[in-house]
C-alpha cells in the first residue's frame, strides 16, 4: 500500500528551489454539486466516486507562509494564535511535516477565511489548498496546479477541488498511490451561477465528515448502490452544463445531496446532520420553487445548506433567505 | 399475471354458506418494526421483501356489516355516512365486488377506528383487516387467519398483518399469484413491549404510501439496496426476540425505518414525509436514551412518529413525550 511519504517522492523529487521566504497565497473554498462521499483510501484520501464541485470566488482561504526562528510551528487563524493542542494545529503540522526540505524549519502559517469556519463550509478544503500553493511558492516546486490538487487531497479530500475557481472533477482514479486521483477544473464557464450560503447553525458538527464517511461505507446497506447513484448523477450534471440546463443542474445537485444524505442515515449507528432548520429551509426551497422562482439547495456534513441559482434571481432569493451570503464560482480573488 | 379473482376462485370456490345477515369484527392496527416497502406486483399487492409488525392491541377498527336494500353500499366511517365520490368509498366498493355472492348484493359498513385516522397510523391496514374479517362471518367461509391475509392483502398490502395481536411475520413469497404472500403470528408474547403513537401533525399526507412506494421503486438508485437491509434486519430483529435483547430490537427498529425514509429522499422526485416536528421527536428519542431512558422510534410514511418501549418504562415515557397514546400489543379487545 502506497503511503504519503512514496507520493510526494514522486511528485517532489528535485523539485525543492531556493525560492520566496515569505508567500501569501488564496484558494477558494468550494461546494460539491456531486459529492464525494466515502473513501477507498483513508491514508491518502482516495474517494470511491468521482465528484464535481462550484469553487466559491473570494470566499475561501488566505494563506501567509513565513519561517520562523521558533522550535514548534506557529499557528494563527483568523487572527487568533492557536495552541499546539488544538486539533487543527495537529493535523496541520503533521501534514507540514512531510513537506519540509530540512527537518528542523519551522513556519509561521496565518490563515484567514473569509468564509464561517467549521459547520460544514469546508474550511478545511481552502485551508489545506492554500497551504500546498503556499509551499509550492515557499521552496520554488512551480507544479502545475493538477499536481498541487494530489498533494491537497493528502491534507483534506475536498482541498483537491479548491485549486481553481468555477466547476471542477476531482477524478477518484484506479491506482494505488492515487497519480491518477487528481482534479481539473471544467473548460465550461457558465458565470450566471451563483451558490448562497445559508447560517442555520453555527453550532461545531458532532460528528466530523471523516468518521461519517468511514461508518457509512462501513455500515450502511444503502452505500452499496452509492456509485451507481453518482455514476447517473454525474452524467446528468456535465450534460446540463453543456447544455446549459439549469433545472436539470439544479435538481441533480438536490437529488445527489439528498441521496448522500440518506447514505448516511442507513448507517449503524444513523448519522443525521439535519436539525428542524435546515428541513423548514429544503421546505423553503421547495416553495419557492412551487411559485416559480428557479433554486435549488444541496447540503453537506453538517446542518447549513447551499442554494444553487441564477444571477438573475439573486435579489429575488436574498430576499426570500435572510442572511444569505452569495458567492460568484466565477470571481477571482 | 394473475389477477385478484383468480386468486378468490382459489380460495372462496364452493366455500360461501348460509350465514350471518349482520357481523361485528375488529382488527387491530399494526405497526412494522422491518417495513414493507415496495411492491413486486402492484395489483395483488405482493412486497419485494418480508416484513414485521406488532399489532397495536385494542387500538384498530370496527368494522359491521350487515345487508341492505340500497341500491348501492352504504359506508359509514366514525359515525359520519361518506358520500360515493370519496376515495376511501371508491376503493373499498372496488373490493367488495371481488366478493359478492350475487352481483346485486349491497352491504352497509360501519367502520369504527379507534386509532386517528390517516396520517400514517395505518388505518387503512386494520380496515381492511376487518372488512375481510366481517365477509368471512357474514358469508360462512370459515377461513383460516392465513387465508384471510391473503384476501386483506389484496385491499391493502399492510393488512395481511392485522389478523392476529402480538409479532406478525408477512412472508414475500415468491408465485407470481401470491399464495404464498402470506403472514403469520410469531409464537413469541413478549408482553413487556408496547407501542407508543405520538401525533405530530394530523393533515393528510400530500403523497400516498402506494405512489411513495411505487416512485422509489422505480426511480432510486438506493432502493437496490433495500432488500439486503431487510435480510439484515430481519434476521437481527428475530434473534432479538427469541433472546429478549430489547436494546437490540429496538436498535435495528430505528435502522430500518431511517433507511425506509433514506430510499425515499433518494427518489425523483424526492419523498420527504419529515417534518421539523419529526426531526424534534427524533432528537428527543435519542436525548432520552443517552439519560438512560430505553426507547427508540420508527416512522411509517407520514410526518409521526412511534415509540418502542418497555411497560416498566411507560411513565416516564409518558410524561416525556406529552399526548402519546400507548398501545399493548398482546391485549385483546
Amino acid at each position: 500500500m502506497a503511503d504519503k511519504q512514496t507520493v510526494i517522492s514522486k511528485i517532489l523529487s528535485g523539485k525543492y528551489q531556493p525560492a520566496k521566504a515569505v508567500v501569501d497565497v488564496f484558494a477558494p473554498a468550494n461546494i460539491a454539486l456531486c459529492k464525494y462521499w466515502g473513501k477507498r483510501n483513508l491514508e491518502l484520501n482516495l474517494p470511491v466516486t468521482d465528484s464535481l464541485s462550484l469553487s466559491l470566488g473570494t470566499l475561501g482561504s488566505h494563506c501567509k507562509l513565513s519561517d520562523t526562528d521558533k522550535a514548534t510551528d506557529r499557528i494563527v487563524l483568523n487572527g487568533n494564535e492557536l495552541s499546539a493542542e488544538h486539533p487543527f494545529v495537529k493535523r496541520l503540522v503533521t501534514f507540514l511535516d512531510l513537506f519540509r526540505e530540512h527537518p528542523s524549519e519551522r513556519f509561521c502559517i496565518e490563515t484567514t477565511n473569509t468564509i464561517p469556519t467549521a459547520a460544514g463550509f469546508a474550511s478545511s478544503a481552502s485551508g489545506f489548498a492554500a497551504v500546498v500553493k503556499a509551499l509550492d511558492r515557499r521552496y520554488g516546486w512551480q507544479l502545475p496546479a493538477a499536481q498541487l490538487s494530489i498533494l491537497a487531497r493528502m491534507g483534506s479530500g475536498s482541498a483537491s477541488r479548491s485549486l481553481w475557481q468555477g466547476f471542477v472533477r476531482w477524478h477518484a482514479g484506479q491506482s494505488d498511490d492515487g497519480m491518477d486521483s487528481v482534479s481539473e477544473p471544467l473548460e465550461s464557464q457558465w458565470e450566471e451561477i451563483c451558490i448562497g450560503l445559508l447560517v442555520l447553525n453555527r453550532n461545531q458538527k458532532k460528528i466530523g465528515s471523516t468518521e461519517a464517511m468511514k461508518r457509512t461505507v462501513e455500515t450502511s446497506a444503502l452505500y452499496r448502490a452509492w456509485p451507481q447513484q453518482v455514476e447517473r448523477d454525474m452524467t446528468c450534471m456535465l450534460s446540463a452544463i453543456e447544455q446549459r440546463d439549469f433545472e436539470m443542474l439544479g435538481k441533480t445537485a438536490e437529488t445527489n445531496a439528498l441521496a448522500m444524505h440518506a447514505t448516511m442515515m442507513a448507517a449503524c449507528p444513523p448519522v443525521l446532520y439535519w436539525q428542524p432548520e435546515s428541513l423548514i429551509a429544503m421546505q423553503t426551497v421547495w416553495q419557492a420553487r412551487n411559485e416559480g422562482l428557479p433554486v435549488y439547495f444541496t447540503m453537506d456534513a453538517g446542518p447549513n445548506i447551499k442554494l444553487v441559482f441564477q444571477k438573475a434571481d439573486q435579489d429575488a432569493i436574498e430576499k426570500r433567505f435572510e442572511g444569505l451570503v452569495t458567492a460568484n464560482p466565477w470571481e477571482d480573488d
